[in-house]
């Protein structure tokens, strides 16, 4: 098959062996395959990753159990043990011997077939498309906040960052009634949340007035100061930005305003499944380009332009 | 009256004007005053104070309405204004207009006399002796973690630090039923932990195993790292120390682990009050030093060597 592979030293496209179904996996063949900031960050050196990267895929079981043969599926990216103490919590994210899918340990999407364990896989229902589906995956990251945070109607938010998952996180806080201010530098990124009726503002116009929650989706290592800054004591700043770098960062007024950090990753599908059922998320806006598997080294360069938002690989017709 | 006063770059004990009652005010005549780590760093320029410093104070009111006059008491720290948002949700110690008894822009309890909102005393219960009492603020900053925090029984927690916060976190979160272990340097200081049934162990001997919940009261830069790396995924780090410098700090391990940055700073006095009613705290035991005021400077030398613990200015005989 055609796989996308990164070495250490470079991104190639080549002909690597098919996956083979054994055991408990499914052999899917990807539709779709969204590239994530991680997969920027991977081929920076992130998580000393060597293999096919992908962890955003939509595609259709070719191989496996017959219940599952045919079914156009989403998989969760967390390859867990299925037996230790974060797995019994269902926290299989969190598994300390997990493998994950493009990331660590595991092939990924960006190739034409990829092999997931079935108890990571999700149907996906006919009223979402596939343009829509490969978003589930960045989608769950965004409502994990509010499987980790009980939040109320009406409080206020401030989401920082007008990147793909600050466009997502928006839109999950908005929908579940908190008052959502998005803060950003591109105007045509915030137009898609204003479409939504979500506040949104620029950042040299913002008034930095402190909120009660506040999500740190910059991706840059001096987002989470301005974060501190503008979360109200006793409020909630949920930290998604993973920086490479190390900050110099003063501890002091999360202690005196008894701020909550919370550090957010990745989410269960079915909260994310459901709001695209429902179109209560607009994803399909996200999409800046789609291009084809054979173009998908062109793909990277475009998804590390500084305007583009989510760059979609084209692996099957 | 006599009171230790800093003027921003020396402590001295001088002559000054007697406190005079009004308003809602009482005048406190002071028994017995704490030295804390806040006063410590107050002298080396924290929070820009000028005047004399004190918040943990044990005294008989002198002055105000009869129903105060000869009443032993304690005082909360934060002078708010009780009538903003935070003040209305019982968070007058977060109230953005607060004056702070000996920290920001009111005198504190080095001194013969001090002034005090009525609302911010509480009366000591005979069974409490004063060198217990004088502890209840520091005590109270200790409850506030079970304020913040649902804890229960037999979670895992490990308390970094055996300064006295750590030595009064320990206990506390103990006799909440979490399973403590108490991690520090000084086989001294540990050992009033273990004569109260709480594991101890030296940070040379600590095997790092992660816990679910982590407080960092080391009073370090480095303190933080050490907690990030030791708390369980989705585990809550339950930060107490303030320190002016800016460390590099990596944030990432707060995102893919999910964890919980707790900052917790000071709380209400009636758990602490209770729980020195029922005797379940050791307070006497973290007295290094009692000093007369007349020795308060010497007493500030004291409190800065680093096998001390609680050291005691005693204002009036």
């Amino acid at each position: 098959m055609k796989a996308l592979v990164w070495d250490g030293d470079a991104l190639t496209l080549r002909d690597r062996p098919d996956p083979s179904q054994s055991g408990n996996d499914a052999i899917v063949r990807v539709h779709l395959a969204g590239i994530c900031n991680t997969d920027l960050e991977i081929v920076r050196g992130y998580m000393g990753f060597r293999g096919t990267p992908g962890h955003e895929i939509v595609g259709t079981v070719i191989a496996g159990p017959d219940a599952w043969l045919g079914a156009r599926v989403v998989a969760e990216i967390n390859f867990a043990c299925g037996t230790c103490s974060m797995c019994r919590r269902d926290l299989g994210r969190h598994c300390p011997t997990r493998r994950v899918m493009g990331i660590l340990d595991a092939d990924g999407g960006f190739a034409e077939y990829v092999a997931v364990p079935l108890e990571n896989l999700h149907r996906v229902p006919d009223s979402i498309a596939d343009d829509q589906a490969v978003f589930v995956e960045p989608l769950a990251a965004a409502f994990e906040i509010l499987a980790q945070l009980d939040v109320t109607r009406g409080q206020s938010c401030t989401v920082l960052g007008d990147g793909k998952l600050g466009l997502l996180a928006a839109q999950v806080l908005s929908s579940a009634g908190v008052r959502v201010r998005a803060v950003g530098k591109h105007p045509d990124k915030l137009a898609i949340l204003a479409r939504r009726d979500i506040e949104t503002v620029l950042l040299e116009d913002w008034d930095r007035e402190p909120a009660e929650i506040v999500v740190e989706a910059t991706g840059s290592a001096a987002g989470f100061a301005t974060a501190v800054a503008s979360t109200l004591p006793r409020g909630t700043l949920v930290l998604k930005t993973t920086v490479a770098e190390q900050p110099g960062i003063d501890l002091a007024p999360i202690v005196i305003n008894e701020i909550n950090v919370l550090g957010s990753r990745c989410g269960l599908f079915p909260p994310a499944l459901a709001a695209l059922t429902s179109n209560s998320i607009d994803v399909k806006s996200l999409i800046s380009e789609t291009l084809p598997l054979k173009r998908s080294i062109d793909a990277f360069e475009v998804a590390q332009q500084r305007e583009s938002l989510k760059v979609v690989i084209a692996v099957a017709d």
